[in-house]
Order: C-alpha cells, then structure tokens, then sequence
C-alpha cells in the first residue's frame, strides 16, 4: 500500500521520458520547407505568445491551486495535489493531444502545445476539486491519464472529423465542464464546513487564501480565452469580450448573493467561485464580434444563473453519520458526499436531492 | 433595506450595458483611415501593450485587494468589495472617460481605454482604503460612479483644456491622492489594532496577507507609471525611473521606520506603505531623463517623509466608548474613526488631532 | 545600538546614489555608433524583454520572500527583510557588475543589467534563507555587499576571463548554491519546529503561505532561465527544458517524498523546495540542445537527489537546552542551529551530523 504511489509516479515519469524520447522535438528541428516558415519565425511566435501562456501556466498553478483552499482540512491537498496533477497532466496532455493532431508522427513542441496542455490539464483540475480529499493521489493519478486521454480524443472528434469551431469546442468541452465541477463541489463542501465552523478564524484565513486563487483566475481569464486564438484579431476580441463578461458578472453574481443570503449578506462561496462564470460563458464565442455590451450580457447572465444555481440546485440533506459510513461519491450521480466533523467522530453526508 | 444592495447594483449594470450598446465598439470597427493605421496595426498595438496591462490589473485586483486585509475585521471586506468597486468601475470609467475624450462619439476600445479605467479605478480604491468598514456597499457604489465622475472630469480639464503634461496629470490626481488616502487610513486603523492585539496570531497573519499586496504593487509600479507613455522611449524612462525610485524609497522607509520604532524595531505598516510611496513620487516626472540617481533622490526622499507622515502627523487621541457613539468620518475633515475593540463592546474612537 | 541600523541603511543609500551620480546613465545616452544600432532598437529591446524581466522580479520578491515564510516566527522577517536585502541588492548589484564588465567606464542601463541585479540579489536571499532569525538587519546588509561583489567578482572572472559559459557559469554559481542553502536550511528548522508543533493552526497556514512563493518560483522559472540568453533560439530552447525538467521533477519529488515518509505521507518540506530542483538542475544547460526528454531525465534525477539528499544528508542531533547556548551557525560548518520552543524557554540546538 505504501508503495503503490511511489511505483505508480516513478513509472508514469518513466513511460513520460520514454514517449517523449521517440516522439517529441523542439519545433527548430522541423523541416522547415513543409511549413514554409523558417525557424526564427516560429521562435519569434513563440516569445511572442509566451506572456500570455505565463498568465494561463499561473491561473492552472495558482489560481486553481488555491481556489480549493476554501476547505480548511484540504488545504495541503488542494495546492499540493493541484501541483502533482499538473505536473503529470502537462506531459501527458502535451503527449496525447500532439499524437493525436500528428496522426502518430514526431510532436514538435512549440508554444501551442504547451498552451493547449494547459487546457487539458485544466480539466482534470476542476475534477479534482469536486473529489479532493476523497479519493488517493495514486487514484488521482490515473484518473489524471484517464480523463486527458478522453478530453483529447473528445477534442480531435469534434474539431478534426465534425469540423466545429475550435476555441467555442475546447470551451465548451473543459471550461463550462470545469465551472460545473467547481460549483457543485463547492456548494457541497462549503455549505457543510461553514455551517460548524463559521466562527472560526481557520476557516476565515481559508477563504481569504481562496480568493489569491479566484482573483488571479479572473484577472488573467482573458488570456485564458484567447491564448490560442487563430489570429491576432481573433485574440483582440476574445480579450475584450472576456474583459467585459467578467466585470459585469461580478455585479449581477454580488447582487443575487446578497439577494438570496440572509439579511441581504454576501457569501465568500458566490464572490470566490460565480465571479468568474461570466469567463467562463464567453468561452465559445468569445472570439466572434458579439459587442461590447453583448459580452456583457452574457456576463451578466452567467453571474445570475451561477448563484442562484448554487442556492437552489443544491438542496441535498445532511445526515451525520459514525466514520466511513458514508457511500463514495461523484455527487452528480446521485451518491452522497462526505465531509468529516472536526471535533468528534461524526461524519456530515450531504446528498444532493434534485440534479 | 435588503433589496437596496441588489437592486442599485443590477440596475447599475443594466445601465452600463444600455450605455455600452449605444456608444462602445471595438476599435476594429473604427473608419481607419481618419487614423493613418490600419485594423492590423491597431491589434498589434493592443498585443504589444497587454503585458503592461495585465501587470496593472494585477495591481489593482491582487494589489490594492490584498494591502488592506492588514485589517483583520474586514479581511473579506477588503478583497471581496475591492474586486466589486473594480467591476463597476471598469465599465464606468471605461464610458466616462471615452465620453469625454470622444466629445460624446462612439468609443473604441483599446488598450488605453481599459489602462485608464484600470487607473480612474484605482482613485476608488484608495477612498476605499480610508472607509473600509464605515459605509455600506451601496454607498461604496454610489461612491464609485461619483468619484470617478469627477476624476475624468478634473482629467479632461487639467489636460485637454490646460494642455498639461497627461503623465504627469494622472499621476498627481490619482496615485498621489491614492497613497494619501492609504497612510491616513492605515496609520488610524493599524495603530489603534496594533496596541490591542499585539500578539494574536490572526493578525500576524493578516499582516502576510497584505505583503500579498504590497508586493504585487510594487513589483508592478513600474508598469503602472509607463503603461500609458506616448513614446518608447518615455516607457523605457519611465519603467528605469520607478524601478530605482522604489528600490532607494525601501532603504530609507526602513532606515526611518527602524529610527521611529521602539526598540529600533521596525514596523509593518511602514514596510507595507511606505515602501511604495517611492513609486508615487517618481509618477509625476518618470517619463523625464531625471538620472536614475536623481529618480533614487526622489525615492529615498519619499521613503523618508512617508515615514516620518505616519508616525508624526498623525498624532490622534483614541478614546474608549460604547458600541457606536463615535460621528463618522472622513479622518482629514476632522472627525474621528472607530475600531471595533475585539473582546469587549467597547469602541475605539481615533481622532486625528492635527492635520 | 538603535542607530545602527538607520545610519547603515541611510549611508549605504547615499553611497549607492554618489555611485549611481557618477557611473550610470541611461543606455539611451549612449554613443549609438559603438554599438551598431540605434536608440530606437535598444528601447525595443528592453521592452520585448521586459516580460521575462517581470517574471523574475516576482520570483525574487515574492517567490524567495514567501518561500521562508512557512517559519512560522519569522514570516514578518522573511517577507520584510527579504524586500530588504533585494532593494539594497538590486542597485548594488546593478553597479558592481557594471562596473565590472564596463571596466570602470559609465555603466548604461538596459534590460540585462537589472536581469543581472535580480541574479546577484538571488544569491543572497538564498543564503538569507539559511542565517534567518540568526543575524541583524545591519549584518544582513553588510552581508549583501560582501556577497554580491564576491558574486559579481567570481562571475567576472569565469564569464570573461576564462571564457566559460555564461548562462552555465551564472547557474553553476547562483542557483546551485542557492538550492543548496535551501535545502540545508529548510530541513533544519522545519523538522524541529514541526516536531513540536505539528497540530497548529499557524503552521499550517505558514506552509500555505510558503506554497504562494514555491508555485510562483515554479511558474517562474524557465523565464529565470531564459532571460539572459544570447539568441532567441536559446531562449526558446531555455524554456522548454526547463519547463520539461521541472514537471518531472514533481512526479519524482512526490515519488520519494512518499517513499521516504511514515506511512507513506507526502512532506510539504519536499514539496516546497525539492520540486524546484529541477529547475536548478537543468539550469547549466538549458539553452543546449538536451532534448526534451533529457530536460526530463535531469529534473527527475534533481527531484530524487534533493528529496534523499533532504532525508539522509541530514541528519541532525536535537539537542533541548537553555535560551542563548547554542554556538553559532552556519550549519556547514559544523555548527549546531537553534530553535526557540514556543512554549518554555528551552531552545532546540540542530547539529548537522554527516555533511
């Protein structure tokens, strides 16, 4: 038992090494003639989106790694395990999607890759919040090569054989999949953690850790968004209008929190996570001219839909239980989610009534 | 009383969105040849200057978010209504500005128009700063259209009217006010929390939350000074003026704080202030070829008066009452600023005694 | 005694601006037909290479300053006086360098000289990890003069007198160095202290503090790699491998963090600084074409040595004895660490046993 995370990250680090020695180059040793584009271009293509790839590379690091953080017993896990997921997502996704767009032949890794590697990355992370502290790093692992694997085969159905727009896809597909996850694993997890300890200062620094992760996914959602935009108006739209869906989504997401809490308060859950629904939405059409003020419709939307979704889609019960009673989870099926108490052996487990 | 929050903010965005549906468009859209540039050129301007942007953003989400959760009682406060006063004054300053530039024309959106609602926001964050607490998130928005009503307008005057230096302008209204507000508002709050709860773990870490946001603003600050120079060159003066503002600023706000400080101790308020008035000071001039030793003079002697400012001029008298007894405030007009004591229903009242 | 550290602090300032007066102008200054290209591309230069430059400025201001703070009493310390060392730094290290390279001539300033001052300053603050809480504010600053010039004098002297390999030479030196006082000084003190007090609240978030810096050095770090390569080529090969080496890295640092744990527990200690080996392994050679998968092979190779190295190289003596009678440090020497208990008024004495 101790060894099997041990064996099971040395192995796939090895498999890694030994796929990336026969199928992975640096994209200055591509012949150049096939892409009638020399080596300096694409190197200058490369600095040249490499800010923005450092914005995406710090929302998956930190802004998802700390997003978590909000579940006081889960600090630890959220930031560590968000690391290792990523660590071992970002060669698996860099793996998998290449081959999969090379029909098998030499991956040459330019900056795309390694931005799209990100994305793919980005799904599991979302996953893993709706399921941290429930299931072992080593199951993680494989879920890690499992859901890659799916998300990239989804992706090269969708945009090689049906032809569908690429970025409204690969948004539709991880993005909108991803606020799912976080919104359920958060309505499910806070709810019940707040309700006993709502006073403590743990669970304050918590939440205030939570929003290092939130703050720095809104501010670089643009970029996000248009990272892989196909031309550089593309990526002036897709910036813009995520820009303006953001910015009104926080207003309609702090007006029905306050709507809904008790006695007009605010909930640290719809500030961390509702916020950036508007991101989120904008996703698959964020690159087409929807305007201005339309991108700030859909934001606005979105921020709406998000908390009253979490308010009123996510009436479940709270039994509390002796340990390890409760059944094992994903919430969406129907099963129960357990949460332990903090001060004797009972164990909440909430269970999602109406989805 | 609990539906005045959501409804002024929902009809807030409705109205920007009104507003944005009649007078904004992307630049894209702008006849190009009233601008000597094409559509291409303009993009690859927006690109160009994203990182600067971005860096700015970052300011003032993470920066000024995070700089005041030193305030233990309001750490949600600081960040949560932070990103709320950014949102709407995005979008508002966003419109009022390009209202003003454009003679009441269709504004199209560049880099520059969301550069300046980023700053035009951050003269909101500093009042911020000074009434955190005090006032309701309704008057925060009322504040938020108000303030930067008249800060495009006083804009629009001082330079398109009096033809003044635009760098130098901005920086004398915005980021000079700013750190204004931030040492008065710090200096009350701090001192009187400070001597109650010395030693409390909660705002030790308080105080780590807010390096948060004293680092991100000053790491960035050179950004913040040259994200909206006209020329390169100006940027490159700019970015090395601030950079050596800030960096002599640091020696001697230390220097003076450990000089002031009991014991030779140094205090956190300042290391979390007055490192950054250096960046303040450069603002007015940084574009100009003031030497880096003369920037390192500017800064070494803001450093100084900024910790001189807090612990000299604001001699105030802390009177302990009960619960609401203290008027309100503003601190510079004379009335005094209540802190909640912490294990008592007793009130601090600080009331600056000599500005 | 109080006014030493003002005086110190103030006089290094007014050194460092007579310096600066006499030696440093901006490289717009300079006699543009020495150099074979314009004003215009010099000022290009210096901001297509800002980015990088920016993401190094975080790596060394709130990467290093949070890495530390996971000592839960000295997080005021290790952020505070790590803006310290790296403002005094920055300019010293911008000067002697210069000065050194220019051989005595009128130091211009452009990009790579303040990418340099972040180098030199990296130094240092590695070795501030291992003296934390041990010397004074005055001996931190003189310690930063003595280590920067004996840094930019050995640099000098491999770089241009024996004609090594620049970026090699750099990392050898800094970087390396730097992990290792890392590692030395991270297991020092975090077993002790974690030995006693492995249920506390506070540590647990000073670990959670200290993840906000070892994720942004992570993120960060194949710019700190990059940024001062010759060619874009380089810079492009720079950041894949490193990138590459780091993600295998994590998956072999987890590996024998579990390994070597009880009961197969992850150690944040591991997760915090051995997951930046690969980063610093891959540093000599990171502009070279290694492949990706040799960039692999390194950072697993750097996560499993510095994980081992942290368990086995380490192994120390805890001595409980009386406040104050610990010797001295450097824990290479032979000397033993201390420790204060939180609780009594003993101190724990950690003496290395096997270096």
């Amino acid at each position: 038992m101790k060894l099997s995370f041990p064996l099971v990250a040395i192995g796939l680090e090895v498999s890694m090494i030994v796929l990336f020695g026969f199928f992975v180059k640096y994209e200055t040793e591509q012949n150049v003639q096939q892409q009638y584009s020399t080596n300096a271009t694409k190197v200058d293509k490369f600095l040249e989106l490499h800010p923005l790839f450092q914005d995406v590379h710090v929302m998956i690091l930190v802004g998802f790694g700390f997003l978590m953080t909000f579940l006081k017993k889960y600090g630890f896990s959220s930031v560590g395990i968000n690391l290792l997921i990523a660590a071992l997502g970002l060669q698996w996704g860099t793996f998998i999607q290449g081959i999969l767009h090379n029909k098998g032949q030499t991956i040459y890794i330019g900056i795309k890759n390694i931005i799209n590697a990100d994305f793919s990355t980005a799904t599991v992370l979302i996953s893993f919040g709706a399921v941290l502290g429930k299931i072992s790093p080593v199951q993680m692992l494989i879920m890690t090569i499992l859901e890659i694997a799916v998300f990239a085969g989804n992706e090269y159905v969708v945009g090689e054989i049906f032809q569908a727009s690429d970025i409204g896809a690969s948004m539709t597909i991880h993005a909108f999949g991803a606020y799912f996850g976080l919104a359920v694993a958060g309505v499910l997890y806070q709810s019940g953690l707040r309700r006993q300890n709502e006073k403590e200062e743990s669970v304050y620094h918590s939440d205030l850790f939570a929003m290092i992760g939130t703050l720095f996914l809104w501010i670089f959602w643009p970029s996000f968004n248009s990272a892989i935009a196909e031309t550089t108006e593309q990526q002036y739209l897709a910036i813009v209008n995520t820009y303006f869906s953001l910015v009104a989504c926080v207003l309609t997401a702090y007006a029905f929190s306050s709507l809904v809490g008790k006695r007009g308060k605010l909930d640290m859950v719809h500030i961390q996570n509702a916020t950036l629904a508007g991101g989120v939405a904008v996703g698959t059409c964020a690159d087409m001219k929807i305007h201005p003020y339309g991108a700030m419709i859909i934001g606005s939307i979105a921020g709406t839909v998000s908390v009253l979704g979490f308010k009123f889609l996510t009436v479940y019960q709270d039994y509390h239980v002796d340990a390890g009673s409760c059944s094992r989870i994903f919430p969406w099926n129907g099963n129960c989610w357990r949460a332990d108490h903090r001060f004797n052996s009972q164990v909440h487990c909430l269970c999602p009534a109406i989805y």
